[in-house]
C-alpha cells in the first residue's frame, strides 16, 4: 500500500471528521483492494441506510481517536 | 464540502447532544452526498425501529467525544 | 426541541442508568420525531431480541459517559 | 424500578465482569419490562449466533466501565 | 459459575489479546450456558462471515479494557 | 497458536492503522482457525457492503488502542 497516513494531526475539527472519513474508507479498501469490487458494493448499498448509520458508525469511532489527538482542538 | 464545523465545544450538555446528532448525520451525507436518495431512504428506514437504534448509537459515540471535550460541562 | 438535559451528574450509579437510557431513547426520537410512527415501532419491535440487545448496547455507551462524569460515584 | 445499583466497585474482575452482565440485562429490561415477552424472546433467540455475539459485545461495553472503576483491580 | 477471572494482567500483548477471546467467549456463555446449543451454534455460524466480524469487534473491545490494564505492556 | 504479538508500538501512524487490520484478521481466524472455511467466507463476503463496513468499524476500534499506546505518534 502507498504511504497514505503520516499523521493524525489537522488544523481544524472539520479536517479531523474528514481523516476520520479517510481511515473509514482504508478501513474498507485495505479489507476488499479490487476497485471494480468496491465501486459495485458503493452502487448497490449506497441506498441502504442501514449501511449508511454503520459507516457514521465507524467515522464516529476514528473521529473519536482523532479528536483525542488533536485534544479537541481547544484552541481553535 | 462547505464549512460546517468549528468547534465542538458548546454551552449546555443538551447542545452537545444536537451536535452529536449533526455529527452522525454529517457521517452519513459524506457517505451518501445525493440528496435525493437521502430523503428516500430516510422515508423508508425512518420507521424501521433496527435502524432508529442504530442511529441513537452513532449519537451515543459522538456524543462521548463531545461531552470529554467540554470536560462534561463541568460548571453548567 | 424543549429543554431536556440540563446536566449529566446523577446523585447515584442507578440515577445515572437511567439517565443514560434517556439519552438512549432521545437519539432516536431525534431522528423519529412523529410520535405515533415510534409507537408503532416499538410494537414491532419490543419483542424482538436484536432490537432489545442493540438498545442496551446504546445505553452502555451513554452510561460510561456519565459514569465517567460523575468519576464513577467514587463516594456513593 | 425497585432499587438495584447501589456501586459499580467489585472485589474481583469475575464480579465486576458478572455485574458488566447484570447492566447489560438490566438494558434489555428497561427496554421491555414485561417478563413474558423476555421470556419468550430469550426462548427463541438464546440459540441465535448472532444475538448472543452481540449480548457479548454489550457486555464488553459495560465492563469496561467497570474496570475503569476499580482501576482494573490493581490491587487485586 | 466457576471461578475463571482473577486478573487482568497478562505478561505480553499476545496473552492479553488472548484473554479478550476468553472474555468474549465467557459472555456468550453466560448468556447462554448450555453447552450443546453452544456447539450448534459455532457449527451453524463459524462459517458466517458476519458472525466471525462481529465476534472480532467483541474481541477489540475487550482487549482495549485489557491494553489499558497492562498500560499497554510499556516495559514489553 | 504461534508468537504474532509482541508489541503495540509502530514508527507510524499507517504502520499501527495496518497492526489494527492484523488485529482484526487475528481475532477472524481464532474464532474460525480452519483456513478453507475463512478462505470461502472471504470469497462470498468481500462484496458485501455490509460485512466491509463492519470490518472497517473492527479496524477503528482496534486502531483507538494503537494510537493510544503510541501516544498518537506525537513526535511523528
Amino acid at each position: 500500500m502507498e504511504n497514505w497516513l503520516n499523521s493524525l494531526f489537522t488544523e481544524t475539527p472539520q479536517d479531523g471528521f474528514e481523516l476520520a472519513i479517510k481511515l473509514s474508507r482504508m478501513g474498507v479498501k485495505y479489507t476488499q483492494p479490487t476497485k471494480e469490487i468496491l465501486k459495485k458494493g458503493r452502487e448497490q448499498y449506497g441506498e441502504d441506510a442501514q449501511f449508511l448509520i454503520t459507516a457514521s458508525h465507524v467515522i464516529a469511532t476514528n473521529f473519536r481517536t482523532i479528536a483525542d489527538t488533536n485534544n479537541y482542538w481547544l484552541t481553535a
